[in-house]
């Protein structure tokens, strides 16, 4: 229901943007894992923004405190609570838009379905501050995974119409800590500086651009996930649309796929120098029937540019419905599918080990 | 868990390929609601093959029986168990695949899931067979919305390269049952024929084709669904990544919004001559928040090329991994999209129905 | 929700007592595992009528049919559809009932919660006949633990104001095998047909008389099961509540315990011959903090008389509610509790087995 | 899964006993309620100790924080998560307790269950302290539900062999208050003075006493609830059953029913004074099949002694597993039934939202 997901390992998300605090509670962490705080914090600061022109205006460090489930950074198996204080938070900025719905955010849904009592100062509960809860849970998922040796990467795949070199078919962890390591997430430094500049050129036009991410799971064993509703696909996929502006996830070579013939499209079957039976491609994406094969489990996710913009937009009135303009003023981020990077690669963490735990594996 | 999705609407999918019978049941349809028979097995009719050259072989027609739930044509608000038969089944035609997993089918994985206990004659569990159930109590779904003026559409909306034109942004009932009523359901008999040359291509070349499509819900009301993991787009995609070949779900513009600006991709607010707010174009597919907007909920899938080609393929013995050949004999639709498009349909129902049943509106 | 239950495992009960079928829906058992087929029928017969005059008149046995999910006699790890044919249904006995409803049945309830759209025939999908498959299911749990060594036993422990005997503090397998050999499941034979002779005058005064169950679970290993609302006894007794006419629940000395001190009360830990941990009484019935403590899990559920007497009683007409008398006709059981012992054997397997999916002990 | 119950309205209990905090996460709470905080307070009061001589030493009142969820008093919709500060831990108390297994604790089965990684201070996430943010939820609960004319009652119905008087048939809310307001929650203020005499004596015997708590829920509509598993006895017992020292739940007469026989045990129907259909007697607790009848809803737990008594006790170290002996040191209650009575009302309360959510009353 609503702001949680997971089987086995259960997480939800509580809190507002402009509330007392935000934070995630975890259900269901195997219990004797050590959290290395200081790594943690690292991942939290890759989805924050102030970091350079690109995004919002430098804001204090989240950072997670621990009320429940550990002692001594190490899990207790209890449930964890994690909880993140609200500071430097402005509600000024936003007062004019309580009863004008800002387009393409949740302002007018949420006034529909709760029927105006939402607290949808910054976004409420919607607001992309809310993926910071996320990422801590995300953040301690990868360490656990990472002990099992099971690497989570992304990367920006395409800001506007630039597009990202792809990865490789096996990538190794280092890579992947390359990227984590960049400003800009991207595996083609020089397509990056093409990409910021769109961030730019748009932030000029007091305008916005929209981006993809590509991200993948290595290490993961063949035979994980369950047949039709709950396969890997299934499950990363009702994450994924959970983070802000997420508006379409695929698989493998994904749409690509329906473009072709079955001939170009399936990965033939063979063997590895190690006699391990692999697939000589991965256009599938490391999931045949919602259940691995043991080849990285890739996908991409489409992220639509920030609605937030400061032109001059079309509105109405609540509850009247009289036509109306709206100019949004405040700190935004001209492109947020950069600092969404680690947020998708918290949300595969997240089902990944969960899927995990569904089968037993510890 | 696995074959089973839903909240206050609980469908679950039961049955192998060649076993004794395949069905659903289903928890938590209204009570009082009659169910046109002869309308059900229309709609079931439209998923199943041998009506043309563009399918397998000519079948019997899926008969659901009704094992419980049911009395007089009346939904009794107990649960509803559907059966249907298993007939014409011709496990021969499967036996050589027993130990060499087909490419890109799930021979592979069930076999390392359930070592090698999976019954996958005809490909089990996972095979499009298992859509049968699933359109049936779609079906039935179907005729409850309506009786609410929800109404769900679909077409193809590509096969290969070539486009099916687009739904219009507000469509009438009356042109889905138009599409429906056609033995191919496009939009465009132009682009249809084309397609479906497309398809007789990949078929004379021993080989498949994949493809895309396209489908609306109209008539939901805005404020239903649920924030952040339990959105319209979450349901949505959990199910319909369910559906066998499904790599990829967008919504609205999808992957397009990537590419494109803020200014462009926003969706201004409105109203329509009869003074309700609207938005005046629906990039967003009819949904911000993972909640409706009252405009009709918009959503794309891609379906890659059914894996079964009649050309030679690499593969390996299981469970040795040696390397090998397979030549897949048997009936296979050159492309399975076609098929599919009702099952989309159903999956769409199933989800708008549930979502009704959480908001309380029965 | 509703007719389902269980984590891992998951279990649906579905039909009516005089529609077409009846049966369940078990998803996530493990595959590889044989059902003994004649062992099952043995278990089922148990919980069948027509044995004695002690029970309603002779039946066809239920058969249970496998639709899906057992292939020759093995779990394959897809969803196990089990259907059992309706016979021998005498509808016309019910038809006066239909708008009195009787007494501490369901039938004003369904007709409250449904709108007179439920079938309530014979009982409709509340009827002890719905206990069948549920045994179906429970016997292949059974099984399934008995290959790991953990047992499950129950039996008659009073009717009206007769007691049996108490289990051992450990009991033998073979015990429960000998208690389930028995035409009346008792340990004293004697306070057995003290029993016997309770529910033969019940009978004769055109009444019924109710009773307790005991079960016991042994060889689960400690810590299993999870903390505050998972705990093994939140879930046993969710699924014992689900037995028609149970009324209550208790685990270890249950009640008895709220009149105890705690001195009296409390399981000294000590170690056995063989070095184990275990408890020196087992007050606490298996189970501390909802968890597992390794000696016998022991809980006891009380049963009300079947409400269904053949003498006048006092009801009003629905749905006008006019008071009016009933005469219930038809076979009734003047004690439901001998029936119920296999059935809550079944509730107590299904519940263990999937505890112990959840702590990945497969 | 674990610390979490509920469908449609789901709560989760998260802290530990000598943790940084405790505190429950709601989801899905109505928005636009009105919550009176002060009221909250006198209800979570009403499970402290330190008032009496019958209670541990005296505390700080735990006073709930509203993390999220709430603006100005009202519920917006979006989780509300309630943290309540460890204040006053005395962990030097409970330090020789870490190896060595209090006697009917969980300590020995949590040991088990997480291999000695749970923070069992105190009891840890067992501790009856986490039942206090139970009691702000469901202090919450109470409050919404009284808007709709549904109250919730209990009162101590026994302690040892103490017997208090019963509740009426159709009390009236004003008698749930009148207890509410005592210092010791019973009817029979005689009763009650016998009962603490027994609870006295305990504590001067170094050994603690259990009880028993009767509770109604009255106003709710007849047709409440779902069939087999997710009725409301069903519900009910699985969280009653997350409150720490419960044994026993039974519903209307329970286990009483058990020894009669069917005329004395059925609750004919009939109309009252304004023409709706009740029933006479309500031996059943206003459930059938699961399923309100319109009567008070009514049921009974049973409360074990509080295992932490003042007298020497075997137990074993761990995990050497040699036997020792124990004294447990610290602050205890002679007696936790008294206390358990309004965190039996919050359970009471919290299921009855979530089954009327459920039905779409809101």
């Amino acid at each position: 229901m609503a702001s949680q997901f997971g089987e086995q390992l259960r997480v939800s998300i509580f809190g507002e943007s402009h509330g007392n605090g935000i934070g995630a509670l975890i259900e269901g962490l195997p219990a004797g894992e050590a959290i290395d705080f200081d790594r943690l914090m690292r991942f939290m600061e890759r989805r924050q923004g102030g970091r350079n022109a690109l995004s919002t205006a430098r804001k204090e460090p989240d950072r997670p405190e621990f009320v429940s489930g550990v002692l001594d950074g190490i899990t207790t198996g209890f449930p964890v609570c994690i909880q993140i204080a609200n500071t430097n938070t402005r509600s000024g900025d936003y007062n004019n838009l309580a009863l004008k719905p800002r387009p393409s955010h949740a302002d007018f849904t949420a006034y529909m379905k709760w029927h105006g009592h939402a607290d949808m100062r910054g976004g409420g509960h919607f607001s992309g501050r809310l993926t910071a809860p996320l990422c801590a849970a995300g953040g301690i998922a990868l360490q656990i995974l990472e002990r099992r040796g099971i690497y989570v990467g992304a990367h920006l795949s395409s800001i506007g119409s630039v597009q990202d070199d792809a990865f490789p078919m096996q990538p190794e962890s280092v890579l992947f800590e390359q990227i984590a390591a960049k400003e800009f997430p991207v595996l083609s430094d020089k397509k990056g500086a093409m990409m910021q500049q769109e961030i730019l050129a748009a932030r000029e036009a007091l305008d916005s651009v929209g981006g993809t991410i590509a991200c993948m799971i290595t290490g993961m064993p063949a035979g994980l996930g369950d047949p039709m509703f709950d396969g890997i696909e299934n499950r990363l996929a009702r994450v994924l649309f959970g983070i802000p502006a997420v508006k379409g996830v695929e698989f493998g070579d994904g749409f690509a796929l329906s473009g072709m013939r079955g001939s170009a499209a399936n990965d033939p079957f063979g063997t590895d120098l190690q006699g391990n039976i692999v697939t000589k491609t991965n256009r599938n994406g490391g999931i045949l029937g919602g259940i691995t094969t043991g080849m990285p489990v890739r996908f991409r996710v489409g992220i639509k540019p920030t609605p937030s913009i400061a032109q001059k937009q079309q509105t109405v009135t609540l509850p009247e419905g009289n036509e109306t303009e709206i100019e949004i003023k405040g700190r935004h981020d001209p492109c947020i599918a950069q600092r969404a990077v680690p947020v998708v690669e918290a949300a595969a963490a997240l089902t990944a080990l969960d899927v995990l735990l569904c089968d037993g594996r510890f």
